[in-house]
Formats: structure tokens, sequence, C-alpha cells
């Protein structure tokens, strides 16, 4: 499955159309590719999928085919070939145009993928872990939460400083974060209190993607 | 310490001398950079500074100053700002110019991109784990160990239809697989000897890349 195309050829946009999505409704993951899809105004691209990870389809080989990791979601092709990984994913939406959620010149598209792989490390990816972990490896799952309560007031003290995770405009690093709050909705994880955090996430979902994507998903936004 | 340039300019090359590199030697993160910067040609830019992991110095305040997440290697520029996470830095030297480690068009970079991802989730960053936990968490530590075995079988797979793990051409996807290579040296793991894995190995250590790093690191090549 994996290509490597061997020219310098830019992808054609008609060649995009009927993108199957494999999802999960309101998940961390799958939710940050549709928020970024709607941000860029490319929802319509994209037909979802639903596979059930409840009931562990995303383990069967029909699906392991398509992302060996397990994970998702996952974009498919119309020629066959699959794309997952969440930041990739949203990088490649990203490149379609503009508005940029990763950064117009070298030094913002470095901050944000940095910042954007500290959200994923410190916060959401070790939030994954706790939740996993819980019941087999409490001690292993209580240095995960550690490090995600850790992680939140960093991002607070970021956040009290500047009006973006990482400046002043809406990046990928965001979305990230939104994805934090999103499997802290889940699985009915109290968010601390930390001012400059919750100012930011009521001010984020009054944007429109988010907006629509928690409308879509039957979620209820913060009050 | 975190700020995003608001407009469109590119970086220009001569604000790069004089990048210090938090480092340190042979180790699976900061070897990654080593080799990219050997890769572009660009080693000189920067000069390096070792920072004691082993005694805890990347936990320090001065260091956690220029890097939250407290993890090697570390840029600091002229001015003062920092860039962290070896994925981040890798792409930031890349877009400095060709031969490119990230990809000439949107399906390479996604898929590059991507590739590096699941080689640093279920390989490198797996095994970090298993050696992290081997003592404290020992069942999560097996889970971790399980992990990297079946994702170093998944590369094999990959190897025995592709070059290089994302095709015909040498990327940052292999510089991460060098990682893991890099990690089982430092701690004595046996890597499974699976033939196209192995065959991968010796061919990119003939790279001068790589020779450069393992001479200046004073480690062995494999024989």
């Amino acid at each position: 499955m994996l290509r490597v195309a061997a020219d310098k050829t830019e992808f054609k946009y008609d060649q995009l159309d009927k993108i199957i999505m494999y999802d999960l409704a309101f998940s961390p993951y799958p939710s940050r590719v549709h928020i970024a899809l709607y941000e860029k105004g490319l929802h319509d691209l994209v037909e979802t999928k639903t596979v059930d990870f409840f009931k562990g389809e995303n383990k069967q080989e029909w699906f392991k085919q398509k992302n060996y990791s397990t994970s998702l979601p996952v974009f498919e092709f119309k020629d066959g070939s699959c794309l997952s990984e969440t930041i990739s994913m949203i990088e490649f939406i990203d490149r379609l145009g503009e508005p940029t959620l990763t950064g117009f010149n070298m030094m913002e598209q470095s901050v944000i993928s940095m910042m954007t792989r500290k959200v994923e490390n410190e916060i959401l990816g070790a939030f994954v872990q706790y939740f996993r972990n819980a019941q087999e490896n409490p001690q292993f799952a209580e240095t995960q939460k550690t490090k995600v309560l850790d992680g939140l007031k960093y991002v607070d003290g970021i956040l009290s400083a500047n009006e973006y995770v990482c400046g002043d405009r809406f990046t990928q690093a965001d979305i990230a974060l939104v994805g934090a709050f999103i499997l802290a909705d889940m699985i009915k994880f109290e968010v601390p209190k930390h001012q400059a955090l919750w100012k930011w996430y009521t001010k984020v979902c009054e944007r429109p993607s988010i907006k629509t994507h928690y409308q879509a998903t039957n979620k209820q936004l913060p009050q």
C-alpha cells in the first residue's frame, strides 16, 4: 500500500473527491480532523464510515491493511491508498489552501509543529495512556495523569500570554488541545479550572468549525 | 519564549549561524538530528552543548525554560528562541534546501510524515517506554516490548518490498528507524534478525551521514 510519487507533480484537487474517512464520532483524534476540515471549508470532500472501535473492528485484518496502527481516523483515496496519523492528515488537508493551520513561514511552521507535538505528547497522548492503563497498570496510569495535569498548567501559562497556543492565530496545535477536552468529556474527567485555559476553550468553542462538529455529533458545548 | 512571526518573511540563512544544539551524544533522538544535519550538509550550522541527562540536568529549571518537555535535543537560535521535538527540528533543517528528507510533493510529504510517526509510535517511542518502565511497571513494559517487536516485523515487511521505509528514497522515516537501532545498541537489546530489516540497516550504515555520526561518537558500525 505504501507508495511515494517519484516526480514532483502536485496533487490535483479533482483527484480528491470521494475520500473515505474511517471515523469514530466525537473522539479526540477523528474530531481533530473533522474540525480541521470545517476550518478549511473542505468537509464535503470526505464521506465518513464509522468503524466500531469499541467492538474491536479497528483490529480486524481488513482495517489493519488500511492502517497498521489500528488507530482512527484514516483517509482512503480513490485509488485505494490510505493516509493515517492525525497530524499527517491535517497537514495534508492544510496544503490544499488557506487559511493555514500549520503556518506560513519556516518559523511559524516550526513553532506550530513543535507545539502540536507538545500538546500531543504532554497532554492528549498521556491522557489516552492514563485512560487505557487505569485498570491494569495503575502505577503507570498515575504518572500519566500527573503528566496531563502538569501539561494543562503549562498551556494555561502559555494562554495567559498568548491568545492561542502558538500566538495570535488559531492553528493545528489548538485543535490538538480541543482533542484533550473531547477526551475529558468522553470519560467524565474534570479539567482543572485554570483561568486562561478555560477562557481559551470557551472562545474556541464559538468557532463555526467546532460548533458544527459538536452539533453534528450531538454534544453539548461548554456553557 | 513562544512566538510566531506575524508576516510571511522567510528565514534568512545568515540568521542561522551560531545555533546551539543541546545534545546527548549517541542517543536515539539527538542522533536523528545529527544524521539529518549531515545529510543536508549543514552540520557546521550547530555548535553542540551536552546536557547531562543521566544526572538529570535536563530537568533543571534553566533547561525547562528552553524545553518544557525536558527532552533532548533542542536548538537555541541567536535571539534566544528555542525549537525542540526531533521531528519539528528535522522538518526545520529540511526546509533550508535539497536533498529533501521530508518530501517534494503533497503525497510524498504525507507518506513520509505518516511513516515517521508510525516508526516513532510503533517502534522507537514504544521502545523508550519499554526501557523506562522495565523496573517499575513491568506489565506495561512487556506490552511495549511486544509492540516494538511487532513494529519491527511490520517494517521488515515494508522493506521487503521497498528499498527504504517510504519507497525508493532515504527520508526522515529511515532516520527515525536508525534511532531504534541506536537505542537497541545503547541498552544491548538484540534486534531480531529479520532479513530485509538488517539488509536495510547495513545499507544505510554505508551512508556518509551515519558513518560520520557513528565515528564522531566512537560507536561501532554493524559488521
